[in-house]
């Protein structure tokens, strides 16, 4: 499948190719991907909640409870957390699993966490439903490879520098092992803009769809960087047709170990999931 | 006025300086700015329709009527066209201005047009009821000057390559003459990404505003390049907060001169307005 | 005349149209360009030195001096400076200019200096020996149409986000007036990284000489921002087989107007000339 | 230790925060890190050639032969090969690497061979003289740590978007781990342009060593992805001041499978070699 776009002069032809088994072909529509009983693609916009990084028992069940009561359908968390500086706080591993798999249990909200290692990949498919391969990792292919074999359902994010092309060959690999439960999604590009963490490129919710069968969400958490912009960037994406968005919430921002700046507080959640239910009415879609 | 972005690990610490006339005073807010009876900056999202360039009578003034008839408030067109190239079409000049005058007329809507010389600016304010600057002369300084003592509102657009910085510092230039009629429009930036004309930076909206007490406007046909993608963008940009829009819309885009790629037609205009409308009823705006 | 860049996974593939005027034909050499006895295009590099802006006769003169002495060719200083703020020095305008006209005479340097404005055209070629137009202009289409009608060589400066295609086509619209005395200029284009002011893009120059005959100087004071770093670049330049460069130089860096921390002083541009002049004969070319 | 820049009119302050295990300390030299008996870091500009994949023994052994005898001081060649589509060719694996192993043993040239996977690296650690971790496992931190316990240097290559921050504190994961044996590669980062692969930011050499005390080498196959160009960007490296260089050399670079259109021929290489040793001279340097 091939797509082309050209500039107002003809002087540009960009021409890419969308490998076979991610393009979509004609007459198809959006694969549904099931998390547990959840199911992206459908009609309805489906909200992942929860901390960046699971840091305690307090903090992520009294997240996960709050965001379940406002209608989040999947916990998000990280037990293993990829840090530009080996000076961070790298991630509780698994005793962060541990209280990921504990609350899933008693909320009923099957879980996503990131894993980086082909080592830990056994591991973490273990406790979670959904396995998030970061963008950091998008073109790691020996992980890549794995994810396609591990049974689960994968979130694969946009590397911040990689292209739709690239973006969708990195989703490939994950389909050529056997595994065509790929959630993909958007999370901000780096560009020369500085006031915000990175530029969302909602462009690519729709440019993803009409290249491709899988679903598509996005993070406006990451896309942003920024707490009070994070609302009006996730109203946008359901308006621009997103099935789903990936929101970072916190019990307490002040103290999170890990993008506080950027996660909402449980009151703040409640509200933006009350506004987007009205946009993806006027969308024709549904937030439940 | 200071705004601080820090990242996640406290390593890149973004400071930047709002020049004094532009930036958003404490429990200040929006600015209105009129063209005519048209009010950019109140409740009602602004639609600003019309042709990439005019190209005759036939096509303004067929255009003009039915986007006037869709519910756009204010008719574009370009008379003098910035193109990359020497051997594109240039534009009919004033010829191309009487043109927007007299179906002005007709139609009730008053006419945004592009001025790219500060020759020309005395003839094009005698015909426009607002004057706009181009993305590629967003930091033509003697150009900026001239409009800020032309006497008429300015649609400044941004740069491909502006930060939000320079785009406030470039509408600081014609506040400083004495013109805060100024509207600020987010026309997408050059990202390494290929697949979309440019990357349409729907987080400049939120930033803008928070940062100035402009209006601030999108243009969806220049920041996708893509024809289908302009609806989707659209709406994503009266749910993130825009004050208006800026569409292309051509009677025959298949035949345009310039941008027909991106062009909507007739229909394709009076749909969107129609789901635009459903939009900015969701966040608390109107389309009327 | 058409160039292809095909990645290794044939993924990608680029092809641009290099218009006709500034395009290389086959065994066509590097076309010359002369600016008082000066000659831009033969096995010479041409040295360009001087300050930002010119600020008074005493630190002009001082400068010019010296670098005439140090072995520059050509003098820089601007009289009309583009400030991304109104609250920055403007530059001192037609004084300026007859300072530079002055110091010209005295020690027998052309001078090159900026125009902005379509109405100074006239006003600054009478005192320039070569016109340059700056990185935000190189997309002021009328200004690049009374550039090739202005009967001086030009020097045109790369957008800092414009392609190598624009940037060719902003040099046709001066030769398709009838000036092809035209040198360009890489001075750094704006990436995501933040240390260095722009990215100075070398590879630009074997490719702008592989699709063009223009003669391709380099301006590592903008393409770094850091004083610092300007030999290194200036020697990178050299052995990359620019035709020349542009170089900021200031009496007393710590009391700039302008660009002060990037501007050299006149002992660190003597070492410089001297280390330039190993490198180029070490690619085969002379410094005089 | 900070380090600061700051643009000409003071609108934006970058602070970036070096960690404290690859800054450079006061008075400090650049670091000399050993791969057999070659050294980088002193006066010699040390030069790594070799095929983009190691392809067969004819490939490898005839191609190993004639760098050799034009002065690379190490082997390259990939056994583990990241490649964007799952449906390229992904490398010949161990037999790759014993192929490494027999040709280093016959000429004496130590190798260097890319690892991406935690799993290989014990496997890879046995062959190789030096490990490589590629751009795109820049901020595999599983895979950096590893590396910091292997034993063995390590090159590490920038990713194609990362800032000169993330690209220090990678190297830092590795040194905190206990192995200081890391040299820094600017491989080219990606731009808007499209005419060159990537585009090669000689600026990061000088600013890398400003910051650090880790040797840092350039790779301008990637950099420009253009065989043409690669002689020329290879001369500027040198006199920018590079500690080494690593080149793709092919036998046949026509039939080469992965990388052709940017290896150079054995011819090439030895005529650069060649000409960078004229240049290694002109900055004080040396190439033996």
């Amino acid at each position: 499948m091939d797509m082309e776009a050209k500039s107002c002069n003809n002087l540009t032809i960009s021409k890419i190719i969308i490998p076979t088994l991610v393009s979509l072909k004609k007459e198809q529509k959006t694969s549904l991907v099931k998390v547990g009983n959840v199911v992206f693609g459908g009609s309805e916009v489906i909200v992942i909640g929860g901390p960046c990084a699971v840091e305690s028992e307090e903090q992520l069940f009294e997240t996960a409870r709050s965001v379940k009561k406002s209608g989040a359908k999947i916990l998000r968390g990280g037990a293993f957390k990829p840090r530009s500086s080996p000076y961070s706080f790298q991630g509780m591993g698994e005793d962060g699993l541990k209280l990921l798999s504990q609350i899933s249990k008693e909320t009923g909200l099957p879980i996503v966490t990131e894993v980086m290692d082909t080592r830990q990949l056994e591991l973490v498919a273990s406790y979670a439903d959904m396995i998030q391969i970061g963008s950091r990792n998008m073109q790691n292919f020996p992980l890549l490879k794995e994810a396609g074999k591990c049974g689960k359902p994968v979130l694969l994010k946009r590397g911040l520098m990689a292209t739709i092309e690239e973006f969708l060959n990195a989703a490939e690999y994950i389909l050529y092992q056997g595994n065509n439960q790929v959630v993909l999604c958007e999370r901000g590009i780096r560009t020369f803009e500085t006031t915000t963490r990175n530029t969302l490129d909602l462009s690519a919710v729709p440019m993803l769809k009409h290249l491709s069968h899988l679903p598509v969400i996005v993070d406006p958490s990451h896309g942003t960087g920024l707490r009070w912009m994070v609302p009006d960037l996730s109203k946008a994406a359901v308006a621009v047709g997103t099935d789903g968005l990936i929101l970072e919430v916190h019990f307490k921002p002040e103290i999170a170990l890990c993008d506080g700046s950027q996660s909402l507080d449980l009151e703040e959640f409640t509200n933006l999931m009350s506004d987007m239910r009205k946009i993806a009415s006027a969308v024709g879609r549904e937030i439940l």
